[in-house]
């Protein structure tokens, strides 16, 4: 099938961006260095291309996620990075994930969570340190007696983690670098006290920034976004959203593409015409954007790509992604890990 | 099932609030008066309530929303409100349509719109009519001269739509009223060059002010959102998302329900607690939402309330609703309207 075949709104994967992402970011964080976090996707079949580039262990948020990396053949080393305290839930992860012969590591930062893990049949954690960014993650001077607390209940403790999403699009590059590293020594402050192999931390804005981490769980830099591009990193856009133009004025013309298709938690969505060219967006409606292109006409029939101001809640939107090369589509790759 | 045994996050209907709201709508637009928008909710099971209540005919924004409602059979008079080049997909429409038995009615406001209804089994149109919302619609002065192309293409021309989004949320009810006024104006000066029995117009935000049109096309009405609940309207919050908390400090609280859960173009969601007050939200973050309750303190546990800021696109996040009468589940409604 041909790319102009595709019915609109169509989420597109550009082959060969995704492919220079891989490659970049092998050189980055080779192997075992980077823990590519599916929630940036959720899809399988793009994940599959990570583990063949060499990172096979995965960084998950929802229980959904990792039941579908496990059923995947993608369990390796599947780490769920974020508290789940819903014990049935957590205890139909691990059947699947015995049932699959997926190994699956858990966050914990409380006792409760810890409890809600050993009652679950889940039997590797991390413990969560907050590093600065007011979300989950115990206090770092917390953080040993969470691992002992995990131990004393037969959990093994591999080490710890901490995310610091503040820190990810941060432009003065210095500032960005120091504050990194006054997170890095609160983890490995508690990393001292926790013990275990791993240390988990770091995202797609600050992976270059990681010498003293065992593993980075970066996950927006495989298709990346308007957010992210601001940054001066080396991934390029490999991920939009083609839409059809179906009205056109002389003032404004109207695509097919709404909120409904595109994360909006980061402002407007950018549009793009076939050409290249840029466009002022007014406002995106359920179904639509309305946009001026900055140079030429858009006419009805016309094709445009809309791109993400945030990758992950726009993949949690479709059902599919369309894999193009040039003017073919090559693949069709189902998102198949939404939902919770 | 109890609610408290529901998995979270879990996108939950209020069975009372929803007999509420019917009801109340019913007096303000009976039976045939509105014209139910599907886009607000995407769910067949919510729709057979609404055509319960006596609204028969229903507005769709997607394709995918008039097969659905066709195959469900609630196509008495679907209305697809958007502009729809794309002529395979239109002709798989009108393909379901006959083979359920439905009538479908599609907008058109171009030559470009009207010959790919003409081409794709369509029989019967609307001239949308741009009313003041910079989005599609025809000019007010050419809806004639479509109407006249429709009809010598052998399209049966019923009436005319128009809709002005912008002046839904108006506050000032003087300022609304006139702005409304102005605008049916413009629909009823271009009805008169039109033709047939529809003038559809209106939403949620203005459907009390309209005694001019045939037919309101409100949607969002029927579960409310906090962006409509600033307006006085009679109708009351019957829908939200069913959180648990997975953290809390001395100084904030982490619940499981995050942007991949809530449409966020309108800003940031509310957060009540059980007890029903209210809280600071910090931010939200793909899976997590991080707050300050109002009065209180959250505990690991705690179930939460997030009520959207936007209904449609929360609607269009989740796989199905938990309906609920008190502390009781009653039923499970796919959300089976999403995509395109």
């Amino acid at each position: 099938m041909e790319v102009h075949e595709l019915a609109t709104p169509a989420l597109v994967i550009d082959a060969d961006r995704l492919s220079a992402n891989l490659a970049t970011m092998a050189q980055v964080r080779p192997g075992a260095g980077l823990r590519p976090h599916v929630k940036a996707h959720k899809c399988t079949a793009l994940a599959a291309t990570q583990f063949a580039e060499g990172h096979r262990g995965f960084t998950c948020a929802t229980v959904r996620e990792v039941r579908g990396m496990a059923a995947a053949g993608l369990g390796d080393d599947l780490l769920l990075a974020n508290e789940v305290i819903d014990r049935r839930r957590l205890a139909d992860m691990t059947t699947t994930c015995e049932h699959h012969g997926a190994r699956v590591t858990v966050a914990v930062d409380s006792p409760e969570t810890v409890d809600a893990a050993a009652a679950s049949g889940v039997r590797e954690v991390l413990v969560d340190v907050s590093v600065g960014m007011p979300r989950c993650g115990c206090a770092p001077g917390e953080a040993g007696r969470i691992a002992d607390l995990a131990r004393h209940r037969g959990l093994e403790v591999r080490g710890v983690m901490g995310y610091k999403g503040h820190l990810m699009v941060i432009d003065d590059h210095e500032r960005q670098r120091d504050q990194v590293a006054a997170s890095m020594d609160l983890l490995l402050r508690a990393h001292a006290d926790v013990g275990g192999d791993v240390v988990s931390a770091g995202g797609t804005g600050t992976c270059h920034l990681h010498d003293r981490v065992t593993e980075v769980q970066a996950g927006s830099y495989v298709l990346m976004d308007t957010h992210y591009a601001r940054m001066a990193l080396p991934y390029v856009q490999a991920c939009w959203v083609m839409g059809t133009v179906i009205a056109a004025t002389s003032r404004h013309a109207v695509a097919d593409v709404g909120l409904k298709a595109m994360g909006m938690d980061h402002g407007n969505p950018s549009v793009e015409t076939l050409d290249g060219n840029g466009a002022d967006v007014w406002f995106f409606s359920d179904e639509h954007v309305t946009f001026v292109p900055h140079a030429g006409v858009a006419s009805v029939g016309d094709r445009v790509h809309v791109i993400p101001a945030h990758i992950d809640p726009t993949m949690a939107l479709h059902e599919a992604a369309w894999l193009v090369r040039g003017h073919e589509v090559i693949d069709r790759w189902p998102i198949d890990l939404r939902g919770w």
